[in-house]
């Protein structure tokens, strides 16, 4: 039987709500409402203008904002990640459901609720499988690349809503070139809203909180009034669409959208289109991860907590399917939004509760209000949030760092520009591990000798070091596998055959992690060429997990020479003038 | 301008008969052509056999080992390499052509003709573009595993000429089912010959070396007496079907061989047909090229020469464009026929020309005395040569060494078995890189101790040694890249979390032969968090290569500890009363 106390930690395992939710008190209740009612502020735009990018209904955006935060709050471990629409997933949303080829807004709708549904299950199984190990062979490098080349792909697509004219496709040179090709002559009102808030955002983002700091307003005030920003673009460019009627001059606007509660949706089940959009889905999901528990593992670290990588599946893979059964579609922990909620004073994952609430009052009272916000002022929102994300200097510092990095960067970029989001990332993770496979397949191997006056071993070509001539020192630096195997055997063929009076090999082996079966019968092919020459092979400095393994080998009964716990050892032993005949065991 | 020294090393470099031609002599001649003999009178029935095996007529066997070895001798630059149709290639070539559902033969023999040119093509681009590294990724427990399920796949796929029944697939289920299923009985001589020749060429291969010697025979005839052991049993069995006319009483012969010169053919150059072959080839020229090359190197060592594996490429390469232009089939270097190339005497690529000088006098003068050849007899040759290939010690081997390795193998076997030979080695080689991944993701970290009385510092866990309390040092034993940078921040984390006044945390990268971009961010990361903490990160024996990396960075900058060139420096300096504050340079 299971003992109450035991349960309990379990399920607060499964459902982290369980275990802050017993400390709740009026402070963390005030804290937690003053960010979420920050938030909301910023998501409200936000949503209807990410749901645009993705190919919905504005509406989409708010339906996603409203249950997925009360499932993340439940199942989440991170207590200021503020989960819902993005615009990288937004665009990989687009981009996914635009290979369909669909040409219905009902069937487009229903895609988009599908491949939440079936990124919430991928994220849930990995969770529980505790897969979350997977992500990391995103290296940062890519990720930084993809979200770069990403942010530029959303700015480009967004200009056709400033610029009132035509633009498709979901990589660079067929949105250029749709947008060069445009027949459309440029609406010029449409034009001066889109630029107008484009400028105006971007000195609320740089110029309006000094200002306001100037006239004396609290720190926190000016901040909150800063982040208000799109709002008031929102609301001045709808004011005067409705007071001018710019809408019957070419001003293109939201229109009606649907006012009341989320609707209860259901995801297809047809395995024809799971099998078109599984590939998307898993991408989105382990795009929307990484990007999710990076700022969620930053945010916690600054207060100490932790979050726990597998339980942040199954809180996102639970908010997913959430957007599935309510109208919405793939979401994440938005970057910028969750540095804002926890800025706010976010204390629990409550605050992304009261977000909810927020955009439930929306849905249910402010969508009339939105009939004629104009489509540019939502494009010029999106285009200034990312902008931000857009950041090349990572191609500058990888290059500088190490042209292996930098190749999984340039690639990822190019790639993801030229030929969409979906390339760009498989390539990117495809890239980043042949290259590291390359790497460890031609390891650096150096000749060492003793540095005087210690008991140290370096480079030849270094340092300067005393060396026998009867005796030649390999300290390879890479675990020893299949890829690298042959190479070993290569290496010590070509540094033995000179005219020095060779008697001893001594394979320095404190930076080999592993030794697979490839490499052992390597090793035991060098053991007896070595041999036929009258050349002894030693080993010196084995770590424990290798030499434990190499003892259930027959490798050690058949070794012409000995295993020497240290270098210095091995030195002592076989430059000396007697050496010594005792094999000690390596660790 | 080039002077002519440099050409001809250049000349030779491409073309390794220009080197061994210069020297060659009356006594090279002679050793030549005695091991060119003995390798033709085993090839005759091989070639034969294992064009069956393919799937195509006998004489395809035939024509597959005179063109493809003068090609070899050409541009090869293995002395003992013996080349011709293989049983794996063979094997792999019928599955290749089996999944088009070709069923003309005519349309079937230029479908191999094709595979052999696209593997041809394969071969000399990537030895040209130096590729050949790219067979190490193919581990050896993989390839054995390989290796001995398809020796039984081969064994059984036999069975049918043995038993005079059907059979068909390429996978053992399907293989077995059809054995099962078949309606025909089973004719009584034919699996009387076909029984007889499997017993009677074990015998030759186990007792008739020992009781040819016993009678006081010269053992360089008596070996070559057991090497006959199957044109004899090919002679008697067809002297016996011709003599008691068995082919009327339901032996299936080979029938009518066409005899003269190998016909001049051209591969198919229809798109479709190289998209369906493609992989195939490329399969096919990997493995092909990867038994060939391991045996070239293992006869090579024996006399201290050197093959250049991507100049071996070339010559396979140029084999089987050969074998597509002279009515053959994929070829590759045969193990056992290479080892008794070697043994009866081979020392230049010019037996391999006389061998085929050989098989083109059987094609031109011994194809009307094949007519009544049985094929139970060429089954029977084929059973014996490949069950030597298996062996299934592989698998208690890599279990008592390493669970990885293990799982290589034992998926490699079963999917070969299950669902044919592409599956099998494609798993495999996935699977070996995906273990690899996946094992360097969650690297061993030790902490270790200074062991008293020398400069040596090994695991607290598993030596007494000294340690400080407020100093923790820990060992990482793999390379920090991407896959594992996360795992370094959790354990850095984890270990601090603790009671101990820890004011100092040394990370010793003896073993780390790398540190990427990614790596770089989580150092930055712990460097940062434990500062706020007041603990102090040091490196100790960061290696040259790292450390020259390290300095285009930032990180030295920030880093709040030292880096030491050796860890017995850094413990000296962070337990002693005067911590030194001069930071020393890595290697």
């Amino acid at each position: 039987m299971i003992s109450p106390r035991v349960l309990r930690t379990r399920l607060e395992r499964h459902l982290p709500i369980l275990e802050w939710s017993r400390t709740y008190d009026r402070d963390t209740l005030t804290s937690d409402t003053v960010a979420a009612v920050i938030v909301t502020i910023m998501l409200i735009p936000q949503s209807l203008a990410y749901a645009l990018l993705a190919g919905l209904p504005p509406e989409a955006g708010l339906y996603a904002s409203i249950l997925p935060l009360v499932a993340y709050a439940i199942f989440g471990t991170s207590r200021a990640l503020a989960v819902g629409p993005v615009a990288v997933v937004s665009l990989m949303t687009a981009a996914a459901i635009g290979n369909l080829g669909l040409t219905s807004p009902a069937e487009y709708a229903a895609a988009a609720i599908t491949l939440a549904f079936i990124s919430g299950l991928i994220l849930t199984v990995m969770g529980v499988f505790r897969l979350g190990f997977l992500a990391n062979f995103l290296s940062h490098p890519v990720i930084a690349g993809f979200i770069t080349a990403s942010g530029v792909l959303i700015a480009t697509s967004q200009m056709k809503h400033i610029f009132g004219i035509d633009a498709h496709g979901h990589a660079l040179p067929e949105l250029l070139g749709s947008l060069l090709e445009s027949q459309h002559l440029t609406n010029p009102i449409t034009l001066f809203i889109g630029l107008s808030t484009v400028g105006f955002l971007f000195w609320v983002r740089k110029g309006l909180k000094p200002l306001l700091l100037s006239t004396g307003m609290k720190p926190r005030l000016a901040d909150i009034l800063a982040k208000a920003g799109p709002v008031g673009a929102v609301a001045a460019t709808t004011l005067a669409t409705w007071g001018f009627g710019l809408h019957e001059k070419g001003v293109a606007i939201v229109g009606e959208v649907p006012m009341g509660l989320p609707p209860l949706t259901m995801p297809s089940l047809s395995p024809d289109l799971w099998g078109q959009l599984f590939v998307s889905a898993l991408l989105i999901s382990i795009i929307g991860f990484v990007e999710s528990v990076s700022v969620a593992q930053t945010l916690a670290a600054k207060k100490r907590q932790r979050i726990v990588p597998d339980q942040e599946l199954v809180g996102l893979g639970a908010s997913n399917i959430a957007a599935a059964i309510s109208g919405g579609y793939p979401v994440t922990g938005g970057f910028a939004r969750s540095v804002v909620n926890f800025d706010a004073g976010a204390e629990t994952p409550a605050a992304g509760a009261f977000t909810a609430i927020g955009i439930l009052l929306a849905a249910l009272l402010l969508t009339p209000l939105l009939y004629f916000l104009p489509k540019a002022t939502l494009a010029a929102t999106i285009i200034v949030a990312v902008l931000s994300l857009v950041d090349f200097s990572i191609l500058t510092r990888t290059w500088r760092y190490s042209k292996i990095d930098f190749a999984a960067v340039a690639a990822t970029i190019v790639l993801t520009l030229g030929f969409g989001v979906e390339m760009g990332v498989s390539a990117g993770v495809i890239l980043s591990v042949g290259l590291f496979l390359y790497k460890t397949s031609r390891p650096h191997v150096a000749e060492v000798g003793l540095v005087p006056g210690t008991q140290h071993f370096r480079n030849i070509l270094r340092h300067k070091v005393d060396t026998h001539p009867e005796m030649v020192t390999l300290r390879i630096d890479e675990s020893l596998y299949f890829a690298n195997a042959r190479f070993l055997e290569d290496y010590v063929y070509n540094r033995i055959a000179c005219d020095e009076p060779i008697r001893h090999v001594v394979l320095m082996c404190s930076a080999v992690n592993e030794i697979d079966v490839s490499a052992l019968e390597s090793l035991e092919a060098i053991n007896l060429r070595l041999a036929d020459l009258g050349i002894k092979l030693h080993l010196s400095e084995v770590k424990g997990p290798v030499m434990d393994r190499l003892k259930r080998s027959h490798f050690l009964d058949d070794l012409t020479g000995q295993v020497f716990l240290a270098q210095y050892d091995a030195y002592r032993a076989l430059t000396g003038p007697h050496p010594v005949d005792s094999r000690e065991a390596g660790e």
